[in-house]
């Protein structure tokens, strides 16, 4: 795409991705570990960034703890490109002020909303796409990057696709979040239906005028007043599919084929990283005796397992945790039980 | 018993214990953790030793590297308490040299030989049993202290009861190493064998006349010469049931009822401790959530646990050790595989 035609990247680096505990905590969220590839996500993440709307036009949204271990991660970074929340209150807000943020710099500006924890690949079909879904912006369209799924999972939310607006580009029937396993397959099977990637493209524009009229809980007249942190007092805690996409009328998906993963849960390292012959997923000093299909993370020691499969097993500063893979995906159990740290 | 009929009592303490790696390890073996009671159960093994033959009257043998632990451990011993083996050589040259140190000072004296790492309780069934069996000493009589089975477990060596030689005291008429579980089964219905503990009685000077008859691969002579470096240099490595037990002809068995427990890995501690009531043994600061009948030791840090059962556990210094229960009871498994450290 041109210059003239690239969009504002605004990367949400946020969440604590507790499920990732004790490996991910505040002081040091998911988005920090290296989960994706040998750097972490979020220096992916925002390289991915640059590559699609220039060093300039890239914001990234994070609370205050964070800025110094992202400037660390991302040295190239500029105090302009990061927007500090003054308190975390879900994607609604923390996207309506970067949306304003781009309007006041812009007031064409289009806006590509991406998150820090996400695994992309191959770059240039992720461009591609991108590029498929800017075109279609305008008018009031708020568009939502629909990947194609190639399994039935019951973590995600699904997306309907309705009549194609734009070469790619499907108005939204229905979302529906999580289903269960037997519907799960039925979507897949059918083919009309997408996950939810939670990347969104829209004019920013186009953003704050649907807040304004849908949105009651995310009072805009506060930012435009220049003070955030005022601004996110007065708002309520809100997602951006709940604040807007659901109530909206003008929303469209971007149909997207190239290889996503949200990297949920420790089960997520089986999709983007390779396992021994015996199906071990392996990161730090490990070493493993008659043992299969384990997920074993291991800092500041060494971590030996013998005899076991189907596990997980963590060792991060203080905290050892072990558990099965299956209870890895339902990690909230623990903090219900604990004094773990809760997802931020 | 009266202070003249008291015996010398040997506490052996040379072993690593390697089953309980990471906890044990050569610099801190088994004996030197809280396996049976809150304290190190080589404290608990010496109390015993003292209640049986006073205070003047033990002898320890162990490894230069244990004399600074176990005074530790230890703070009332003496160093005449001590015998610290030059290099370890197994139980026969170390129960010779102990039996020839006796002997100079008694040579009538009568030794049990005992184990720095067993539980045993109560006290005073236990010192009922050994006054037994001291009793039936002498005339060239080697002792053994056989215990009423209450499992069929294949671990142990067994003791078949011949003729009885005394109250309590039967002839060996055979000994069985680690009999399949069906053999195991059917001698403890038979009530004819009892396990082999590895507690002996016999007068130091019988012991002596027999590995002199006996066991050429203990040089007593080497003794003789007050040279004991070179008298371990000079031995084979043996255990005493091997050079003398299994050779001899006037061997008994004293049988007992008291509990005894060889804590021969993580699985005895189901046995020797408390567990919550969903089964789970713990030491240290661990967390559980919905996880049942593990057991889980931690130093250094805190464990939690998540849907898991029936594994073991063990953080200890840099290492985190995780497991099966019953993989534990073959851990000699990790030691062919990995650099871990072998059984002294």
């Amino acid at each position: 795409m041109s210059q003239l035609e690239r969009p504002f990247a605004v990367v949400l680096a946020g969440g604590v991705g507790s499920r990732f505990w004790p490996a991910s905590r505040p002081e040091r969220p998911k988005q920090l570990l290296p989960l994706g590839t040998d750097r972490p996500l979020i220096v992916d993440a925002v390289e991915r960034a640059v590559a699609l709307a220039g060093p300039e036009r890239v914001l990234i949204v994070l609370g205050t703890h964070l800025v110094d271990p992202v400037l660390k991660a991302l040295p190239n970074l500029e105090p302009a490109n990061l927007l500090v929340e003054p308190e975390a209150r879900g994607t609604g807000p923390a996207l309506a002020w970067a949306a304003h943020v781009i309007a006041e710099r812009d007031p064409e500006g289009v806006m590509v909303s991406l998150h820090a924890d996400h695994v992309i690949e191959p770059l240039d079909e992720f461009l591609d796409t991108i590029s498929r879904g800017v075109a279609a912006t305008g008018g009031g369209r708020l568009l939502c990057l629909g990947i194609e799924p190639d399994r039935p999972e019951t973590g995600y939310g699904y997306v309907r696709l309705g009549a194609e607006l734009a070469p790619g580009v499907f108005a939204a029937a229905e979302f529906v979040e999580k289903p269960p396993l037997e519907t799960a397959r039925a979507y897949v099977d059918s083919g009309e239906y997408l996950w939810n990637s939670g990347i969104f493209i829209w004019r920013a524009a186009d953003l704050l005028a649907a807040i304004r009229t849908l949105a009651p809980e995310i009072p805009l007249e506060r930012l435009e007043n220049g003070e955030a942190s005022g601004f996110f007092e007065a708002c309520a805690r809100v997602t951006i599919d709940v604040a807007v996409m659901e109530r909206a009328s003008r929303v469209g998906v971007v149909a997207a084929s190239f290889g996503w993963d949200d990297v949920g849960d420790w089960n997520a390292l089986r999709r983007t990283w390779p396992t021994d012959r015996d199906g071990n997923i392996v990161f730090g000093s490990v070493d493993l005796v008659d043992s299969g299909d384990n997920i074993v993370w291991s800092e500041d020691g060494s971590i030996t397992l013998f005899g076991v499969h189907d596990l997980v097993v963590v060792r991060s500063g203080d905290h050892t945790f072990v558990t099965t893979r299956e209870a890895a995906a339902d990690m909230k159990r623990i903090f219900e039980a604990t004094d773990s740290p809760e997802e931020a």
